[in-house]
């Protein structure tokens, strides 16, 4: 009867992990495709889409969705216990700020935000320095630093090889991973983001092939905005067979090597890729737009210059003849007509927010405010897969060809995100 | 045998289970206390007490005091884990900011601090906007915005509406709740805490009865301190049958509803409500003292109309018209002398914090040094209690009905604060 | 049958606990040696290593080491289950503030920063009261305030008496720790740490004794560098058999009551002091050489005075001649042939960075840039122990004669810090 009363507990429990396993096996089917993605050289730093192969990119938008589906359902990712998230902010964010902070924190970690002003940093410290002290017990530090040309990817790199250094010489117990968020170059978190809301649109990456994206110039009365967001779309979304359309008005050129590297890959990847320096060109069958507004190549370089001799008066001079040729272009800017040029006149509206909206945040801006009312709900769900989008970042960073063995124990232990 | 040592086991875990109960049995019974209020319309925010019924205001009051008997006990009240508190204070703070983050923190969550000027909100980017992309992965939203009478009230109510479309669209996988940290109608997390002190101080809720609060206008060199202090007290107090004296100066009116509400309510609860221009009237025979600073309504509705404006000369003038009006009415301040007419001379004195104390942080003030330090414990006490009203607010928002079920779960689970 | 099986588990939860203990067996020799200290007049503070007796010294270098060992195993030390730190900042910070967030975060709280300007501080509130309006659900307050001679210590010995009051009086429910985060006499999680690096380096604490250590003042282009760094060093070594040679340019000297201080110990632990005006002197057949810059005391002591009457122009007088007295000495810097004075030519170097390199961040500094390279790696090394020292302080003020006890704890547990 002892025996029976055993064998009843055991068969109980059997069941119980068995009732388990069956409602968590939609979670199991995304790692199972995780494992036959090649991962190995993922790397402990996630700096640039181009720095990672296809396998390496499918991978990270399978975590981000998982970690979202767990999220969802109540499941916590949580795979830390406490330590420090470093984030480095060089210029103002809201948006990706918060998703560095919401997915640090999903994960266990606390985000220590640096205030270069308040710290000793001014005092003539060097990046390789900085870099080990922020890192002691430190697993990720997130960088933004997209202002100057030349410099925010280089800054990136040279902390990346910091903590390589600091870890190899056991200054430090551990490799903190370095996630860009936003430099001059890429901007990997946004357009992943884009990329995970165009898989969902379409319901799915092969359905990308054969889709035309119209990645355009847009008219804000801003000035100075980084290159990086239009440079990222490009990048990446060429390599998964989408045919690509970049327009922008002469002399509005993104970095050279980026608009090369996009063409060759959309080539490779049975897309297409093609400058025009007409934006109804570009919206005419349109299936994805994507109007946003960009300081040239050649003022981006100029301004770098001018910053590193302190010109004050030649950058005022700059900001002023740029602003006063943006303003040529007020007709590169989303209309209602414009839309009706694209498939159907409904192509899938996309921006990394906040946009410059026609009549509500500005005169005259990059979209009208009826064609952005109409797409608001999209914007938002594409920003919201930015944390989650983090989280893959740190989690196949730091955890690698393990990642699948780590997801399947977060996925079985069950653990909840609240009572 | 085996069977026997089974039964042993088992015995013994019963044993265990009950001596753990009967140890909580004090905490079980604010929970079932807790269980026969009507709570099922507590909703998902809470901006203003007069929002709530006054079966709502008790449950409010009940969980916090739960959870601060928990804190004494060393028993973690923590239902989540990981995730944000976003706060966002467009007005300096000390004591709130700290108990929001302890608040916050004790249930599991972390805080960002929105700083507006370092992110992109300056951009011209909507509430809706905001307030959705903050909420990804957010639980709680504090909001301080008490400077402009009609703006900070209905800031906090355009930011909860945004979550709630953000939620019904599906953008967001939870509604956060929005809790006021100050407006410039309502200051609850204070007024509930005044609240909680009484309650102490009188020995139950039921004790308020006829008891006279005299909240009176004090004077203080600085000028252009928010109204809702008052306003809060008044109208929550009102609802408990306490003998209300509102005492001010001629001119230093209040929200004319918000003192008709008082009024109202104060008649319906059996208490009683009277406005006195007269400083030694209000204090003659009271049980409690309340004297604090505050701008009058008509100054603060000039001010809103000049900074609209942006009239910075007319806001000048306004601030000297206004403390030269203000030095007028220097005898209105908590002297020994005024102490002596109140009930026995032995009021309590209330006050928010911080005070200005006569010859000790300016000339002349709000109340006598050596008044102040009588009383100094029993403020300290009574600003104790925020942070339980805080997380008492973020339970009540986030699990409404279920509130007493998970009450019950943290009890029983009686996980300790530290090892 | 029934009664082996339930014996065979036991023995294999037998073998499984006692396979555990053994691999961790190295820790816990560590709490062993611990037991054997006097810690029992501890109390509930760390401001100054020379209020600690030799015991809880060791002790508190013993914690610190197992903490570490802990954290490079992959162990997590958590004792508190959320509740925050706060830490106040009156002065930069770089790696104290990241050490502090680090130390606190891994024991389990939640750093809370208090910003004096955007806080209610500013409007006259008395140490008295912020220090418990802070402190109502907090373990820890850290402060650094080392600007003004007779300020800081004072500073912080008043938030330890006024949370004292707090907890007696019942206000708070608990007594959180101050930790010393560098003040104007002592900087003791700097010495600290610069003890542990040394015991490292020499391979145990007795190995200290008759060891040859250089404090020197060393040319710096800044002014008004604290003189805590030094004080700190002497007073601590000198307790502990160490040969202390304090170096500086006439004029230049620290505390009178901290160098008696530190000749007394010294004296008495079997070490030996002595004051030079000659860096040869001090360096030649040194073990350890120190070159740091410092404000002299009668600077300090005169720009307090002037800063008490708000003396602006007398500031910047005061300034300038230091800076000018300072340009004298330019020739007091760890330059290569300073080095081979040293014993073999290969004495330790340390520096609590940031240093004032030669070349590399300044023109003339405290150090040549080939010497600063070469040791570069042992001054990281020296800094990463910080984090440890602060949760040693954090949990040896919390737990007392217990701190043993709830590392065993920690130890049998065996929490992962990361899955």
């Amino acid at each position: 009867m002892c025996y029976n009363q055993l064998n009843t507990y055991l068969l109980l429990i059997f069941y119980l992990i068995n009732m388990v396993d069956s409602s968590l096996s939609h979670f199991n089917k995304s790692v199972n495709a995780l494992k036959k993605l090649k991962i190995s050289g993922y790397g402990k730093d996630f700096l640039r889409t181009w720095d990672k192969t296809e396998d390496e990119i499918r991978a990270t938008a399978t975590v981000a969705e998982l970690v979202r589906d767990l999220y969802y359902a109540g499941i916590s990712p949580r795979v830390f216990n406490q330590e420090i998230a470093v984030s480095i902010f060089r210029d103002n964010s809201t948006r990706t700020k918060y998703s560095f902070a919401s997915a640090t924190n999903i994960l266990g970690l606390n985000v220590q935000d640096l205030d270069e002003k308040s710290s000793q940093i001014a005092h003539g410290e060097t990046i390789m320095e900085t870099a080990n002290m922020l890192s002691f017990l430190t697993k990720v530090i997130g960088i933004r630093d997209d202002k100057f040309l030349g410099v925010g990817h280089n800054y990136q790199l040279e902390v990346a090889k910091s903590v390589d250094i600091g870890y190899e010489e056991g200054v430090l117990a551990q490799r903190p991973s370095v996630i860009n968020l936003q430099c001059d170059e890429d901007h990997p978190t946004q357009s992943m983001s884009d990329f995970l809301q165009l898989i969902r649109y379409f319901g799915g990456i092969n359905k990308l092939k054969g889709k035309k994206l119209a990645m355009s110039w847009a008219y804000s009365p801003s000035y100075g905005k980084p290159m990086s967001v239009p440079q990222g779309v490009i990048a990446l979304l060429g390599r998964f067979g989408v045919d690509l359309t970049l327009a922008y008005p002469k002399g509005y050129e993104l970095i050279p090597e980026i608009e090369s590297y996009a063409a060759v890959q959309a080539k490779k990847s049975g897309g297409s890729f093609k400058i025009t320096h007409n934006m109804e060109d570009a919206f005419t069958e349109a299936d994805v737009v994507y109007p946003k507004s960009w300081a040239p190549y050649s003022v981006m370089k100029e301004r770098t210059r001018l910053l590193k001799r302190s010109d004050k008066k030649g950058l005022d001079e700059l900001e002023k003849q740029t602003l006063a040729n943006n303003a040529k272009f007020k007709t590169w800017t989303c209309t209602e007509e414009m839309m009706k040029l694209t498939k159907s006149g409904k192509a899938l509206y996309m921006h990394c927010l906040p946009a410059d909206i026609t009549g509500l945040n500005c005169k005259e801006g990059e979209v009208d405010a009826s064609v952005f009312a109409r797409y608001r709900k999209e914007t938002y769900v594409e920003a919201s897969y930015k944390p989650f989008v983090i989280a893959s970042m740190i989690l196949l960073t730091q955890y690698g060809v393990k990642t699948p063995e780590v997801l399947k124990q977060i996925i079985k232990r069950n653990q909840k995100l609240a009572l």
